[in-house]
């Protein structure tokens, strides 16, 4: 089975290096000349496609690895006339490029794939084939999607190393990923938005390092994917938000009992999280 | 030396590890006696005091190990009459005890000390040795510290393993601790408040699982550790919320341009202080 990923970024890169050896070849096409005869010369992929037509031909499984409206624009130009091939995407929205599925190419073989994983920095010089080892893959099917469609992506995400497989709606996915990677990556961006002048690293532990760690983001990146599923992200910040200015009245009043009730309660919350 | 810990939870443990070598005995007081006489049956104090009394008598480095009242109450019941030692605490806020030691003991050789150092779960079962390697100590000198307290402080940071040591006046590290440290605890434990029911771990990732990396805290001391510090904290609390409400706003409104600028600064900013 040929095996064609577009777009060689942190995660298609490491998706072509964590696939070696499933299926027989692995194609690879990036808009980024560059980025291709790095992939080819590093032996991430077996072959460098020269154009979207060329990558998908005779592909069995084909994978978009690009921002959300990259995605939509590839697969518009080479999959108008329906491929047999099974086809994902590893977007971290889910709903928009569904719908497009579903209203201009039903008939593929397609459901939607989320990695939960990634790094503060990007770009094929950064993949590694052990980026997904442990991390959860959330498959989004289309209503149309198939049991061998759904079966193939569980295979490829185990064969990455995936430690739990996990099916959501495409609306379910996209409501929890507002919470558990667009808030915090809207947290740690606020949180550098400004800082003390006597600042050093020195001052700085777990905490910190931790809260901040995405906030490095990838600027036009993340505009699209905080707008494209900011009618599921709004919710969650205005409760944040409301959370944080209680918060600060209870800092204000000198009102201990409320700042106790609060730091247990964010105790016991993270503990139930961590167990689910 | 002999040096004396009072308080034998993770960081007053991990540093009785640490400091294994450095003088010619460890003792340690703790008012739990079972954590004391585990932290003497694993050898990580050489002799278990009985009483504050006992602990501060013939010490040459004492270092007060727990949270600010505790501190200020032991320092009062057993440095009132004085000592030639040198005097230290690893208090997260130093105003407060930089205030008390200056009014009532103005005459002992007292500088604080903060190591940015730490773990999500507390306590001497969690304590360890190396807890400090590559952190950064900070000394927080009172008008009245003195060259030989100064130079043992620096010492011992480093022989603990110090990534960095750094001076600063109490009001100076207050400052940009209520920021690099009460600020990051205070997001994460809004940031688990509320959480979607359908959440399981595999939809987080590296940015949730930073984000709300100590959101599993300690209510009671950090209750005590934000009041102390709420002056300082309040005006990042204040901006931090503002800046998050400007962005639900353009959230709402789509504003592109907005979100765009607003990553691209957190990207900036986080470059700073990664160099700082």
């Amino acid at each position: 089975m040929k095996i064609s990923i577009i777009g060689l970024g942190l995660i298609g890169g490491s998706m072509a290096k964590a696939l070696k050896g499933f299926g027989s070849e692995i194609c690879g096409y990036d808009i980024n000349k560059e980025v291709l005869r790095a992939a080819l010369e590093s032996g991430a992929i077996d072959r460098a496609e020269e154009n979207l037509r060329d990558a998908v031909s005779g592909a069995g499984l084909i994978i978009f690895a690009s921002s959300p409206e990259t995605v939509i624009r590839n697969m518009a130009e080479c999959l108008s006339e329906g491929t047999d091939a099974v086809v994902t995407e590893i977007c971290g929205v889910k709903k928009e490029i569904i719908d497009f599925v579903e209203n201009n190419m039903p008939g593929i073989n397609y459901a939607g794939l989320h990695p939960m994983a990634g790094k503060e920095v990007g770009g094929f010089e950064n993949s590694e084939a052990g980026l997904f080892r442990g991390a959860g893959f959330i498959i989004a099917p289309s209503k149309n999607s198939n049991a061998k469609t759904l079966g193939l992506l569980e295979e490829i995400s185990k064969y990455m190393g995936a430690g739990r497989v996990i099916t959501n709606k495409p609306e379910t996915h996209d409501k929890v990923i507002a919470y558990t990677s667009d808030l915090p990556h809207i947290v740690a961006a606020a949180m550098c938005q400004e800082f003390p002048p006597e600042i050093t690293m020195a001052h700085t532990a777990g905490a910190f390092r931790g809260t901040t760690r995405v906030a490095k983001i990838d600027p036009g990146l993340w505009r699209e994917l905080l707008l494209k599923n900011a009618e599921n992200i709004i919710p969650f910040l205005e409760i944040y938000i409301n959370n944080l200015s209680k918060l600060n009245a209870a800092l204000k009043n000198g009102d201990g009992e409320f700042i106790y009730e609060f730091l247990k309660i964010s105790r016991e919350n993270k503990i139930k999280i961590l167990e689910s």
